[in-house]
């Protein structure tokens, strides 16, 4: 339903209707509407951060780890799209602490492929790129949430590789 | 109000509201809120399909180009962060001919920079790509609406060049 109309556009009330409870007992599960956003949000920001760490502790060429990060990445946004449209669409609805730690995640996240930049160009294999560079190659992955098909004739995991083939070239020293 | 609250959340009587006029005289001067919606963002798509045009129109070199598109597709955004937050996060909330029109834009804008990269390869500054990477390299700007900060240290006109030297790259054969 935030995916669809937009978190500001859906009260509490529609949301318990849609699951079969009244407002009451909705609270009794929530304490508010941002606690569901901030739900869904942290969960998948929380399981890309994990996935990231766990890429670069088993994985050691640069190039590998860029195209493993990239397949994961794309894989979770194809999969999850409502989700992700939540996530990338309405970060700015948070407040708060909640509105901190997932501020916090994604910075995280960004600096898991910064570190893989930097590692890969300790090994020659990566030129230095600063912050904001990083940000723009994450954007072609962020942004597909907008266009990405998951009933259209291209795959997440060709999609994934593409990318991974734009960004290793624009890694070369 | 639609890039701070929601498309979905504002009402057409907040609007008049803050325009200082009454529900029946704001329909005077627009048909519904989707008309305004349509506007914000025909403005923006075809002031960009029109810069694209007028570049490729005078300058040949095929990495001039792409910096050239770069610039002016990073100070579009840069310089109207609220109007270009509401055309990519509220395109799918348009319906029928309008929503079809946007859509149209989008894709001849899209298009603007294929043909610059299969006119660059024709002469062999650049290798041929997907319609989906290309998809992939304007999401680097587009998702930027997210993050860039008007009041950051970093300036337009540094990501444009940075985002650019990202593409070409990633374009070399």
């Amino acid at each position: 339903m935030f995916a669809e109309k937009g978190y500001h556009a859906v009260g509490i009330a529609e949301i318990g209707k849609a699951v079969g409870l009244t407002r009451g007992a909705l609270y009794h599960h929530i304490s508010s509407k941002e606690e569901l956003l901030y739900e869904i949000s942290v969960q998948y920001i929380s399981d890309l951060v994990r996935s990231g760490e766990d890429i670069l502790g088993r994985e050691v060429d640069p190039e590998m780890r860029i195209l493993l990060l990239s397949r994961y990445l794309m894989e979770t946004i194809f999969c999850n799209q409502a989700e992700m449209t939540v996530c990338f669409r309405e970060v700015n609805s948070l407040t708060g602490e909640r509105r901190r730690f997932i501020a916090r995640m994604h910075l995280e996240y960004q600096r898991l492929w910064e570190r893989c930049i930097v590692e890969g160009a300790a090994k020659g294999a990566f030129r230095k790129i600063t912050p904001v560079e990083v940000k723009g190659l994450l954007g072609m992955y962020f942004y597909s949430f907008l266009w990405l098909d998951p009933k259209g004739t291209v795959g997440a995991g060709d999609i994934a590789d593409r990318f991974a083939g734009l960004v290793i070239r624009s890694l070369r020293p």
